[in-house]
């Protein structure tokens, strides 16, 4: 079987990580990569990438790709996405496919009617934490689910730069945590009551946005979820899931920076949970991209595809609203 | 100091549980049992109190107490309570005083104008978990709290005889969590969304009622708490919370049967909580009554007030009509 | 059925926990204390015991008793046994027995001919974590134990004056964990290696006696327990038992103040151990005492009988001796 | 800085593990690999090492190299050590030297007259747990450490054929165990105590070889270590250690599959340690590397060196001494 050819567009954090782990597969050639910035093209240059431009257009164009790993800005993905598309091009894509539901909806179309795959970048999905949860319910060890409880907080706000073109706390982070409570039930949410506060910064108050949240779904079954969100937790990046249902529970915890554990005349002390997603997700992004290629070379699906990216960014849209009204509302009146 | 002369209304499961602790405290001196069943008055004999009746007004007419442990069934608490302060005795009183708003206004303006001491039974706040987390909340170990999250799931549903007239699930079961909710950080509550569902037996809806909810407080501070609550967990008692503030978090856990581990080529295998909440709380019902005594022989305040029960009750009834009308309630249309 | 008419012999710290169970107890009348102390006896009046003396003897003599609960000095405890045994009186005695093998043997043959039940206080025996990991093992959960792990520490050293009466180390403190060796897995010990050192207090070591120690023992069947000792944690009472077997392993560990878990950015910190072992086995002594009247007033055998003390005893023997010569010490030496 | 030329011989399970963290790192170039089995030298041919040939030799003759990787079989290890030490190249070298004690201290007179560089591959001296412990001893967290506590068990025994030619359990397994006792309280044994039994397979002890061991370590300031050794734990790869010190305790523990949690009506269920050396000490593996790779490039000496192997290979020795003639046996004794 020949390799397959993978361009790589964007060489920020993200895209550096997809590019190193791309660079450890099997049946992987990366021939191009493409950045804006001299800095991201000198590192794909200290890679080894063989075609290095910087634009996305003059790399679909010079050479023969089989698939294009998206890691630029938000505000590009959905152009990218279909110009991808219409070259009959596979593509990874970063999440979100863009804030726009009118936009993300006209892009999953091209897709649709091309014959190319898309993935959206729910990393969480092949966290082993997060995995192993989603197949205990599926495997039916707690019966049928009644509640999901999520928590997801960050080690530290991001700059208010990035929080005003983000699209806020529920676009840019719960977001995540809208789709692990998709995934790990497999069903769909119906309704939205998001409810938050600065207690943080106030400078994410006066960017328009909040830093502190509760987010109760309700899915379609009347069956519930709860997500709580900081955008700063002194202890490290906090990542838990717990799904309760008729015949038991299940829960995850978050991976620690060690096992150990002091003993000394105050207490006894265990180490803290790993500071930020890189580490924590560092196995998964390298799944992920794995599974990615994986459904490439085969007739299976990706595993996540641009009707989770929609149903998230629905979520996100209601709870936006609903915040703003201090109302449940339905997903339906998302459109 | 001499004796405090004590009588207890009520010998059932918990007239029982505050009779046996009261028996073993020092200073303490049980002098009348009265129970309209015959075998709450036949366990009184055996344990050798002096003066058993069968109605609470002979009880009171009949011998000279100090102070009353009520534990009759929830539609004589405010009566009783009223008749107690009237003729100048101290009350303990199990939770709620009554069901309806006005009636508890009206008891506690009776106990205003006594002399007497009231104390409610919330016994949680007298467990070590739930005290331990205050305790670290109140000394800043967590900093300024953000959010609070209880869990709070019963090893079974109570009969439906039981749910029909207890006010259903937020005014027999939630109450206790609104009570800790406003416990551990010391904070009042503004408004209340509930999200509920029958999810565990029909019977329970056809009821009236539900047997699972999320319900979301905001305190007057804009910082938020989420209980979760269901009737029936399959592995036994479960009564977790969280307080996640600025500088950190505390959790406290449930308590467990013994602290096993049984590895073998399956897994590892550990106890379940204490199953029920008389085995959980074994402790904290000994203390709750050990605090109402030593208060009364000083001039310290009791623990748990009559406040405590208004606001809680409160909020229990803002959880019903936000339940009915899906959509957030605040506590001031309550009233 | 009538009442057990109960003596008791000391009424130091261990006494009064045993009296304190004892009065809780159906079926059981103290009917007689002894203290050679005023205090003692002081503490007995309060609780109302009617005939209190300040001589075994006289105790003996005095009222008719069932069973006798033997508290006072070690010293005592062989003469007392015997006294019981040959007026036809059950003990419960404290263990050890005596610090002589030769006494503890003609003491037991004395009770071999009486008609009496001896029951030697070893009371992790009763302690539910003890318990738990000897049931797992006894159904076979583990498969075939080949290794057993005790850990056994003190929260302080007792003062010199103790040590120098107690036989040491071996005999005051590791004869428990002899004992739990036994009990866990059901096995006997042939052969002891003990290692000892003064690391804690030079003291301790100029009254003859180690503070710290690592005791290899090996069963019949040629599987073996390790026991590790120290006079002072400073982190409180640590007492954890290990089996390992051909199928898999059971643990179990200490018990908390509390379950909480502070999470800051220093760390994550729990509660110590309880700190004391009348603390740890508050309940254990209280069913050891149960379970003693319950076989008094049955066919079955006490749980812990005369030849466990005495098995105990030779192997702390020959820890002496296999400290003091640097050797594996074979039980048969010991006689 | 110019690239450093590495060579690697035997391309078995561990080379092949060395081979792929090496064309990770910077700076490092793979310029040779040998292996006498084709398939050894098919594997470095597809991962495009440029000199690959049949002789450790040739190998050393053919190119120009900085240092070697030795991951040959264990009778190899000694004359490939001397012959790159006499080629004035630095060499890794995987545990042990040699099995003969007089022929690793040859070995290591010829490197001490050398110039190069040796480092031994005590691999869990790379691992977060173990170094994280050492850390916390070596901070005085503990205070003066007083015993030592290590656990080591196998998922599976390895083949009767491996056992024949390995020097049994305690040169082929504890040896790693001896390390880890030295390494974490930087302290220098000074007598043995083993004792063991065939519990497992019957084969092994037909072999000559034990499957289940107890050693105590007595070190030169008289403070103790304790290891237990299992060929099978039927729960995966047990692998914990424990200080006991003056001011406190510190323990590690295994690193799990997941942090799962399943509670049901049989109790509570979590996952098992990682099952196999490979996975638990991946990351120790490609830091150990690491360290060795910078340790060529700076002043500093290699983190494991000579002695360490030669010191761990003495405790083995003496432990072997003492299990067949029960009794404790000095390392003075072993020479």
């Amino acid at each position: 079987m020949r390799n397959l050819k993978i361009a790589i567009a964007g060489l920020g954090r993200i895209g550096r990580i997809h590019l190193g782990n791309l660079c450890q597969m099997k049946g992987v050639e990366i021939v191009a990569a493409m950045d804006p910035m001299e800095e991201g093209r000198q590192y794909a240059k200290n890679k080894n990438v063989p075609c290095i431009v910087s634009t996305y257009k003059e790399m679909l164009e010079t050479t023969h790709i089989d698939a294009v790993i998206i890691c630029s800005p938000t505000d590009t993905h959905a152009d990218y996405v279909e110009m991808a598309a219409k070259a009959g091009i596979n593509a990874f894509c970063e999440k979100p496919l863009d804030l726009s539901l009118e936009r993300v909806v006209e892009v999953l179309e091209v897709v649709a009617q091309s014959n190319v795959k898309l993935m959206l970048g729910f990393n969480r999905r092949f966290d082993k934490e997060f995995k192993k949860v989603k197949e205990l319910v599926q495997n039916g060890a707690v019966g049928q689910p009644h509640l999901v409880k999520i928590t997801s907080r960050d080690p530290g706000a991001p700059p208010i730069s990035y929080i005003e073109k983000s699209g806020g706390l529920f676009l840019d982070m719960t977001i995540h945590d809208f789709d692990v409570a998709r995934f790990v039930v497999d069903k769909e949410v119906e309704e939205v009551y998001a409810k938050g506060a600065v207690l943080i910064d106030k400078a994410i108050g006066e960017a328009g946005d909040i830093d502190t949240a509760i987010v109760t779904l309700t899915y379609t079954d009347g069956t519930m979820a709860v997500i709580d969100n900081s955008r700063q937790a002194s202890y490290g990046y906090d990542q838990r899931v717990e799904v309760f249902g008729s015949n038991g529970m299940v829960q995850s915890n978050n991976n620690f920076m060690d096992s150990h554990k002091l003993y000394n005349e105050k207490g006894i002390h265990a180490a803290l949970p790993l500071h930020f997603f890189l580490e924590r997700y560092k196995e998964a992004y390298r799944i992920e991209i794995q599974d990615f290629i994986s459904s490439l070379g085969s007739d299976s699906d990706v595993p996540v595809n641009g009707n989770d990216g929609l149903e998230s960014l629905k979520i996100g849209l209601a709870a936006i609203k609903s915040l703003e009204e201090n109302r449940p509302v339905k997903l339906a009146e998302i459109c």
